[in-house]
């Protein structure tokens, strides 16, 4: 029975890296296509969670290939960025490579989010439930 | 008075941009000398453990630096990693490169935390806490 | 005649991102695994080069991604490391991973030698001609 | 002579990693400066050379920290880089952070050249003379 839940994980740790990377390739060729566009296309906060996506997939990406005993950390912070990511990229009238980028968002956030397996590093605080508050949904 | 607060947060992430990028070359330079000196040096965690932070050193700098909203999830995600990566470094016998790295984990760890200000992403449960016990300390 | 030329370079384009990728990813399994096996596996200047070509190739998918007109200097870089790093994974008694990464690296190699397309920044001189007979084939 | 010799080798190698880490720091902090600033500041092709330059800077870094013996490849991708990207930024009316960026680049651009010691991959081909003309100055 171990040993079937140690098949289950090691299943989905290769789902999330493969969520990771394509998140990853789909966030960066957005955003060149983003530049390329100008306009609405090129909102500074967009390309910015795209640059901000990009980064922290590779990063998450990294610590699960190198099977790192911190990757529910990272994991945890690549599904909280993707999140607004993909938020940034679901838009009425997205063309069809913003929207294969916000399916591979939500695709990666959901993987990273069971990987990252309840991470809950501090008691929470007022101050702090309040800066989250602030956030981007 | 907001001003002051505002003054203060501006110089708080000045240092941890800092200290991130300090703490990514120090990782990167004791890994190089790691490698070199092999043997007991060579230990598989520790070197992990320095490549993950500087992985991660290097994009929580570059969410700093873009001045990105999600900021406080890759502080958060880095405080954790330089926490055990500076316990991999801090030996009895630790020679002065390796000294300087836990040195420089130690900081960045702590202005981190600071910097992700309760990140507080899931209620608690057994299966995590439990994961969380099982981490190096 | 220049449509065809167009869609043989965008193509030889996507498959450069391909391989940049696949190899970015074998370069980090097998590191991982080459640090977890140990003894001869974790020999020095194969895991810097590992780290190396693991970086490069990054790198060099980012250019190629972003659409990027200098993609050639990175194709050339990641063409230089990717040979010396198959070389350092091709051995007599190498394990499956390892096999594929070489393979994975002759792929992007090749590929990124092509994209390239004959970088040549400088005259040749008599001591640049012996630092490139120095570094490993 | 030959200590004297390794001594300022070692000093220029230090060098250029200062350089590496100063021009990649900037890059990233005059492209969310651009991005905020919007309009003419956001120029697409400015953005990308940026991104680009940030991205070599890193990674020529990560070669020269490590001692990789490799790093004169991605020392001159990144002085092929540094060299469009400083002109990107080095405009009349340049603000006081791109003018900085400007003059970082320029630094690591020289830097690096020295570094990749006539770095002369392929013999020249009117083919790849005119590509290389094609590339921004």
């Amino acid at each position: 029975m171990a040993s079937a839940e140690a098949v289950r994980d090691e299943d989905e740790m290769r789902k999330c890296i493969e969520h990771c990377l394509a998140c990853h390739r789909l966030c960066l060729e957005t955003l060149a296509d983003c530049l390329q566009k100008g306009g609405g296309y090129a909102e500074p906060g967009r390309l910015q969670l795209l640059m901000d996506c990009a980064d922290i997939c590779e990063t998450s990406a990294r610590f699960l290939l190198r099977g790192s005993k911190l990757h529910s950390r990272t994991c945890f912070a690549c599904a909280e960025v993707c999140g607004p990511c993909a938020a940034a990229c679901e838009q009425k009238d997205a063309e069809h490579l913003m929207k294969a980028c916000a399916e591979a968002c939500r695709r990666c956030e959901e993987s990273c989010r069971r990987m990252s397996g309840g991470v809950m590093p501090q008691p929470p605080n007022p101050e702090a439930a309040q800066r989250a508050a602030d956030l981007p949904a």
